[in-house]
């Protein structure tokens, strides 16, 4: 997969995206990641990328020629492009797989207080919002969306790694996990995970698992439920 | 603010946390921003930090004696002690503002596969998610978190700048914005916007905004219809 990041501070890029195991991608090949510079289709000496709202209003929209001619110098036949908005599609884990299966992305990492809308009529494919909060600008949920979606390539993740992926995929929060020390400031590792007993450490963390969901986010346990009751149905 | 970030990868700070206006902030002492290496404080010389999870599985976790000593190096009265964790609260505009309160941050970026929940029930105040996706490492989440907390901070948005924020605040999603040129690519900005009708602009602006958080996001036109509701009944 290749992807390309258009930015207005291409210095920041891969920075997390060239580290631990999407740095290893990279390396190994499995993806190329692309900071392209929007400054640099300017119209004018001084590097004009934004202007003022029509209609007024506080802030500077980014022009659209400026970000269109930014997208199509890297935009191919298979390319999805993405605008990192607040008023985008909020970001998950389904939607991180459904990107996976793409070739090349286009991210366009959005400015702090908007892009001009023609833009995204005429250029962009899908906004999305990595959650309902605020950022300074785009940069960081565009390094967000890339994360997720590389370590979900195939070759990315080792064997071990990979089964993390597999407890989030059933819809449950992680149960609680224990390493050495076996006490650690007077806590000891409950007894039952140092047993060997495979069968009662499975039971034990499944347990954990649905507890800390239901207890933390009723609306995901809603849908696990959900889910378990269709897979009963279809028995 | 102090934000303290502790981190495997303490290269990638200050990184978009030292760009545009959060960058600004932390030039004009509004914010300090430090990034703390959690490797430093491994008890061996070849620098371990992570160890096999208990009762057997994938992946390693951060050993709670490395993490605990890395947070105790940094903590002072005042501290309020976040890990970055999938199983968190989900970050949100309140859960930014309710921080921004603070006076010390220290942000724990969550190894891939998890820490021990010891060090979780001694030592951290918050687990904060920011969203239903997996990310390889909890750099970019707690670059996320920092983010959206500085920018509320007293004296980093400028005058117009801070407007941006009550667009968020009233609960919808932005509306369509429009900048030069009057004609782009065929596509004309909308002529009501260039009548210099202020009244007529606002108007068409709430309408927009409530059109578009109707369409994408039901679950937040519904709050809105409840506020609004509640601000009648109150009248």
């Amino acid at each position: 997969m290749r992807i390309d990041i258009l930015t207005l501070f291409p210095e920041l890029f891969p920075g997390p995206l060239g580290e631990s195991i999407i740095g290893r991608a990279a390396k190994n090949g499995v993806i190329s990641v692309n900071a392209v510079d929007v400054r640099q289709f300017a119209k004018d000496a001084r590097g004009t990328v934004d202007e003022k709202p029509y209609g007024g209003g506080p802030g500077m929209l980014m022009i659209p020629e400026v970000l269109a001619e930014a997208v199509e110098s890297v935009k191919g036949a298979k390319s999805t492009v993405i605008l990192t908005s607040p008023r985008g599609e909020v970001m998950n884990q389904k939607l991180a797989r459904e990107l996976a299966k793409e070739e090349h992305l286009i991210l366009v990492a959005g400015h702090y207080e908007g892009v001009d809308q023609r833009f995204i009529d005429l250029v962009v494919d899908r906004e999305i919002s990595i959650g309902d909060f605020v950022l300074s600008n785009g940069n960081i949920a565009a390094m967000a969306i890339a994360d997720a979606v590389i370590r979900l390539l195939p070759g990315v993740l080792g064997d071990g790694e990979s089964a993390v992926e597999e407890s989030h995929s059933m819809g449950l929060l992680e149960y609680p996990q224990y390493t050495r020390p076996p006490v650690f400031r007077g806590v000891k590792v409950p007894e039952l995970l140092l047993s060997g007993d495979h069968g009662k450490v499975a039971e034990f963390r499944k347990r954990e698992a649905e507890r800390i969901t239901r207890e933390r986010r009723p609306d995901l346990w809603e849908k696990y439920l959900i889910a378990e009751l269709n897979k009963e149905v279809k028995k």
